[in-house]
């Protein structure tokens, strides 16, 4: 190292140090940092781009917060002139789980591929700039593997190494079944790396494990290895859980304006330095200002999140939408009239109901035609929207706010 | 079973009981019983062979008795009317060792498996009718399966089961390394039997496992499940370790009348019934006798030897050679002068050695000179052979005889 940066100019040697700063800021683990450093140099001499991967699964995407982690950390990739190369695991998806055991491993037609890729490029356009981006399907070199070549991959790594990973020392602790197939998926994430010659791979410290397969086969394969950026992974509207789609406690970046904002608002006030730090634009110094000035209480906590809420609507929706979500706020749960203590009902499941069975079963009324009647009087609010349909089915979320007429409020906790 | 037993006339189940009879004798297991009792009487019923495996490795063959174990219990399913399978392992003999790191495992090119099969049918013959022979190499359908099909056959077992193997158990344990494409000879050596819908399953105890993956597949493939037919493992001329080509204690079936009796002749008392049992071709009836003759003291242990290695020589030479090697013997090593106490040289290595540098080594001789003076005054017999060649080099083999001049002999000692 110390070799190559005596070449650079010193113009050369402060731009890699700006570089390293912003890639480094928020994450979690560079494995190797040294590495990283040679790989930017040598970008900046060769004048040539890095390649900077994520792997994305094929299954239908729903792109929240917690994935904007990764892929904001993609964009200041890109704002630097490297290259972003987004793979999906096509191959991974059409095959579906070979045991049937998973659900969720549901196997997908060349048509849902497809149509997910163009999801994951409507809603990665909102970050980074989709036309300068490659976009890479893995089944294109995975699927024409043949036996002799999988026996090839399969020779360059150890069943102990494998075992490694955390999940599968877990299973094998508790006598769980891991299925042989299941080691080649982080084979095929490790051989994708080595086709597509990447310099840096993404992902949340999840994949600590097969990002390193990566490396690994890289260098079995006599190519240079990928640097791992890891970036944390944050915890959802609970404070507790990741953030994931399962657990209902995420902020699409789909969402409306309203919904994007309160939600927002309902985040525990400890993670509010990681949100900022994580899934917001702003740079270190406005980030390292606001956390100043709420140690000191220059800022109001409330004020702060806010503040929060206000800059990941205007990052989706721009910064009309940001003050109207932020006026409606004010107005329906500032000026208006919710108290600081509303009870709280606890609830399970995770299928949408009807907005009178819901009525009923939080114990708001009594019975069905009750809370017909007082929809009908547009008496009800959800989250301070009017219900205006009989028939609207609720989709229950964490901290989810009803409201009967003027005063009487409760909301509603999700249990998992 | 009792089920199928009932539909059998008298004379099909006395048959049954015929076949189960004499594949059990000196077998060490049959997985399950049951089940070929079942497949003999169904064969029976619908006049039907059934199809009888043996996996065999492609590398060159040279055809011990220990192979001979398994060789003739084929041959008592095809004088039965079966039909008997061999596979020639070629695809993993193509395919050598990824990883490189076994010598053992070279890749063996199109050409050397088919010379290698050639030389298997040669020493085949010599035991069972070739010409009756169903002859498969897995390559035909191995090489043919794409890394999804390999995928959707690695689902069907998990790791546990197979980390059960015992040389596995046994390296996670030592922590050695098992490379993950080690995993995948078992399961080709189980699709084997998926793709041909073996019945049967022929092999050595150490093929335990791999043959019960047949019956594992079989299943998970919705195919009717094969039974193991386990024969003993033999020990070698040093009655210790398993006969095998690496530790020189066998007797090849392509060796000289002479070298194969004299062989014979060496093995240990202990072992003679275990020979008569598993090399030979003489019947249960015949064995049983020859038993309690050298137990009652009718026949004298030497006897029995010099019967054993006689029916052997018959057996791959005809009677005329077996009776030759047999006058050959008496008049070398009995009539002759061996004295009963022969000093022992213990011996390491395995390369072949010029017969002068073998007369110095074991200190028969000060000097090269003086040996080859001997040797060219035709002084030297080895194994009762006359050494004419001053340049012959010799292979040392377990109990090899060096003898100087009339009285001075000494015995060569393989230490493993």
């Amino acid at each position: 190292m110390s070799h190559l940066m005596e070449r650079l100019t010193e113009k050369q040697r402060t731009e890699v140090k700006r570089q390293m700063a912003i890639y480094s800021q928020g994450v979690q683990e560079i494995i190797p940092t040294e590495e990283l450093e040679i790989k930017i140099a040598k970008s900046i001499i060769e004048n040539r781009p890095l390649k900077v991967k994520l792997g994305l699964d094929p299954s239908a995407p729903d792109v929240h917060l917690g994935h904007t982690v990764v892929l904001n950390k993609l964009r200041q990739f890109q704002e630097n002139g490297h290259t972003i190369q987004l793979i999906i695991g096509d191959f991974t998806g059409k095959i579906g789980d070979p045991t049937g055991k998973s659900i969720a491993r549901k196997q997908l037609t060349d048509e849902d591929v497809k149509h997910n890729a163009k999801t994951y490029f409507e809603q990665f356009g909102k970050i980074m700039d989709m036309s300068k981006v490659e976009l890479h399907f893995n089944s294109q070199w995975l699927s024409k593997l043949n036996f002799e070549e999988v026996i090839q991959l399969a020779g360059k790594i150890t069943v102990a190494r494998l075992l490694e990973r955390d999940d599968f020392e877990e299973r094998i602790a508790f006598g769980k079944p891991i299925s042989l197939h299941e080691f080649f998926y982080p084979l095929m994430q490790g051989y994708d790396s080595v086709i597509l010659e990447c310099d840096i791979e993404l992902g949340g410290t999840d994949q600590h494990f097969n990002i390193l397969m990566g490396r690994h086969f890289q260098e079995k394969f006599g190519k240079d290895k990928q640097v791992a950026l890891l970036m944390p992974l944050i915890e959802g509207l609970d404070g507790v859980e990741k953030m994931s789609k399962s657990k209902k406690n995420y902020i699409g970046i789909d969402e409306s304006p309203q919904e994007m904002y309160g939600k927002a608002m309902s985040i525990p006030d400890e993670l509010m330095d990681k949100y900022f730090e994580l899934v917001t634009d702003l740079t270190p110094v406005q980030i390292q200002k606001i956390k100043e000035e709420i140690k000191s209480g220059i800022l109001h906590p409330r004020d702060a999140k806010m503040l929060l809420g206000k800059t990941i609507v205007r990052m989706y929706h721009g910064l009309d939408a940001a003050e109207q979500a932020e006026q409606h706020f004010i107005q329906v749960f500032q000026q208006g009239s919710i108290p600081d203590e509303i009870p709280v009902i606890e609830w399970r499941g995770n299928e949408e109901i009807s907005v009178i069975d819901l009525l009923v079963n939080v114990k708001l009324f009594q019975s069905k035609s009750e809370a017909r009647r007082m929809i009908e009087n547009r008496g009800i609010k959800i989250n301070g929207e009017k219900v205006r349909d009989v028939q609207q089915q609720i989709s229950i979320t964490d901290g989810l706010i009803i409201q009967v007429g003027k005063r009487k409020f409760v909301k509603m906790i999700i249990q998992s």
